[in-house]
């Protein structure tokens, strides 16, 4: 298992984390398998989605933040259940084909991490396993 | 593989599995690896999110119910349409990275079964894979 | 890994690829294990859902288009935003648990590729991990 700090600068931003991600499992050794990317926090997810333009996750955060605002008659004393529920339609963890040593992506695809409760100090773990 | 049995008590129910899971994952002697946890139901689904205050969970469950509400336009007679796309949004399985015997949880995080068209008797797989 | 090739006809489309997977995990040899149904888009995604009643899937494209619609204040510049976010909703892989070289689906669980900026040719990719 290896692990990733990443270091988020709002309350709602996507992190690029591909290369790092793509480091990970170079370092791993692993030719051939499957790689989780798990994230252990409760108001942060993962997510894959286009990396060409930034824009799209721009509009990926903006949506979420329409449909589920930051404040509404949650019970949630702590003031960031919008976080929560992101989380959890985001996801906790993204998985990938390891061919060759890598990760197989498509042309577009890049690994984001996902800050809905920011700025925060996360941590994001990786495991990879032969097959 | 190994089943845990969950008996649901209303029709949208989130129902903390963890220490189920931690069990079953301890039972398979497998000290590192990965776990799948697995619902194998159309209605239901399972999450990571906090644990700790059970508000949390039910903040998910307004959100979701207010996003997808029990009656709409739907085509499907059974009449539990919202079950089935909540039960996408938050996803068939949930996976764990397994080091020394137990589940990489973060401080906060619980697994949850998602009840959306209870009360019923289901079913959660759960396998582990050494590596 | 094993390529699987979709051929989509209109812009949201929900296919079932349930046979297919299962032909891909039976090509494999693996008899227990766990495998990864990937797809390499990001205006594309994967879910696992009722496949007996085909107006399921119908419903959930209905509610996803009505809370994500395709015109909105979005900022990427290809008019294909509501895609790429109802892509991360349903995400980029399902996973399965294989007993006894089939998937181990509930009853009336079918696998079904989200297509949703199509038509299209798209790809799935499965890898099957033995263990």
């Amino acid at each position: 298992m290896q692990t990733i700090q990443v270091k988020t600068g709002s309350r709602i931003q996507f992190i690029d984390i591909t290369s790092r991600v793509k480091e990970a499992i170079a370092q791993s050794g692993v030719r051939d398998g499957i790689g989780i990317v798990y994230v252990s926090h409760t108001t942060a997810g993962v997510t894959i989605n286009e990396a060409a333009d930034p824009s799209v996750v721009m509009d990926i955060t903006f949506k979420l933040s329409q449909l589920i605002p930051h404040q509404d008659a949650y019970r949630h004393s702590e003031g960031n259940s919008d976080a929560h529920i992101k989380a959890s339609l985001m996801g906790s963890s993204v998985h990938l084909i390891i061919s060759g040593g890598s990760p197989v992506l498509g042309t577009w695809q890049g690994i984001f991490f996902c800050e809905f409760d920011g700025p925060r100090q996360r941590k994001v773990l990786i495991k990879v396993i032969e097959g």
